[in-house]
């Protein structure tokens, strides 16, 4: 048996996210498919995150086990031959039986792509969160970043969980948040040891808030140790939010995610965090 | 009768080009579709641009003539409501009966956007045009750079021009090409007096030849002086392709494109040309 690891990159919007159901219209459900018509069986496939209906990847990493022997570019090109236009797998890579997808990782990034402004913009749709404020006014982005510093370091994200979230805890590590304007736009990068159910899209619901001054940067501590999801701000919408990066060991050579193959290459150059 | 001057952003991949054809699936009929419903009447609306199947605008400008006494942000707002996501209006201005967007645009603006690599990168599908390119191979920009100064000044485009170009003259002035590499990517930005159809297409074709070595930069001028579409490589696909802006006499006050009203906002940031 070969264990095989993937990366892949996916346009979430016409996909009701990463997890195989009923009616097969997600990410899984694709993959599987397209893996079965390149190796002439069905192979599970064991993921490191769960992206939500809507949600986009640039760094997804998977893994799974075969008898096959293929070299890595035929697996990519193989597989890709059989994908729809919005899933592409960008590497492969035999690793040993003891790499896991999901239990090895030790960080994730996220980016958010968020647009503001009084009409909606057709090229950013399904690919930006969108809030509509009033011709000339802007986010007030120093708040929303004065805010995120209490995120950062370990801490019990509870008032960000979503009741459908299956994480064993919710004590998680947030190594940083990043936060760029440019003209209409706000970006947000999310670096943490994991992430739990919704967790990205509850923050970016609350940062919202204080950006638009609805509450004071201070209040996001309060949200924070209150650990209830009732204090916390409505969860913002999918469309923005990428998974861009997972990280593990060393030992088992998993390549970094390039951010020179997302829109985002100018946004977040540097990713060499 | 008022002449009011309109905006636009689309994305062109869902679309069978500007012009209105008996199919209706163009922007032009989906637009004066949604015109119709808030404004009650049919309205004919003169476009800047036409531009191709699958090309993109984020600085489309059309006027139209109506007795409706409605005010700016009302036009906008109205519209949008009928318009699918693909499409959205971005401002509307009262102008001068003089207005023509057509016969008054003195300077378009395009973008091209270009990918390049050994697999596809689904969050660019539609938006960007692709070149597959063996792991580690990249284009020769500095070639293309070269090879794109011949095209500087008033020439004859007649060698970059579609059989069914209806322009009046192949004479047009280039007046700026900007090529900018980043990872695996590659923009051009062209700043014309005006285009013939398919000339940035088949531009970009010829660049993509010299910069994959398949001709030396001198030989874009022979292509150009030779004045026959022979000559010049195949016509390069339309993903990629962005009406950024369109400029008019001062006097109209005709508003310029916004580039951070899209995701070329950190590529081409002071687009003040």
């Amino acid at each position: 048996m070969n264990r095989i690891a993937i990366g892949l990159h996916y346009d979430g919007a016409a996909f009701s996210g990463w997890q195989s159901q009923p009616h097969r219209n997600t990410v899984q459900d694709h993959l599987e498919d397209a893996i079965e018509r390149f190796a002439g069986v069905r192979l599970l496939t064991t993921v490191a995150g769960r992206t939500d209906a809507g949600v986009h990847a640039l760094g997804q990493v998977i893994h799974l086990d075969t008898t096959l022997n293929r070299d890595k570019f035929s697996w990519v090109r193989g597989v890709n031959a059989f994908l729809p236009p919005s899933i592409a797998l960008q590497w492969a890579l035999p690793v040993n039986e003891d790499f896991h997808a999901r239990f090895l990782a030790f960080e994730r990034m996220y980016y958010y792509a968020l647009y503001t402004g009084p009409h909606r913009v057709p090229l950013a749709h399904g690919r930006a969160g969108y809030l509509m404020l009033p011709p000339g006014q802007r986010l007030d982005v120093d708040a929303m970043r004065d805010a995120s510093r209490c995120l950062l370091g370990e801490h019990d994200f509870s008032s960000f969980r979503a009741a459908e979230c299956q994480a064993k805890s919710p004590v998680k590590t947030m190594y940083d948040v990043t936060l760029k304007a440019d003209g209409n736009w706000v970006f947000v990068r999310f670096r943490a040891s994991a992430f739990l159910h919704h967790m990205v899209r509850n923050l970016m619901g609350c940062l919202v808030a204080v950006g638009r001054g609805r509450y004071p940067p201070e209040w996001l501590a309060g949200v924070l140790a209150g650990r209830s999801r009732r204090l916390a701000a409505p969860t913002f919408m999918p469309d923005g939010l990428y998974l861009a990066d997972v990280k593990y060991p060393e030992a088992f050579q998993i390549p970094a995610a390039d951010p020179s193959a997302s829109l985002f290459h100018g946004v977040f150059p540097h990713d060499a965090a």
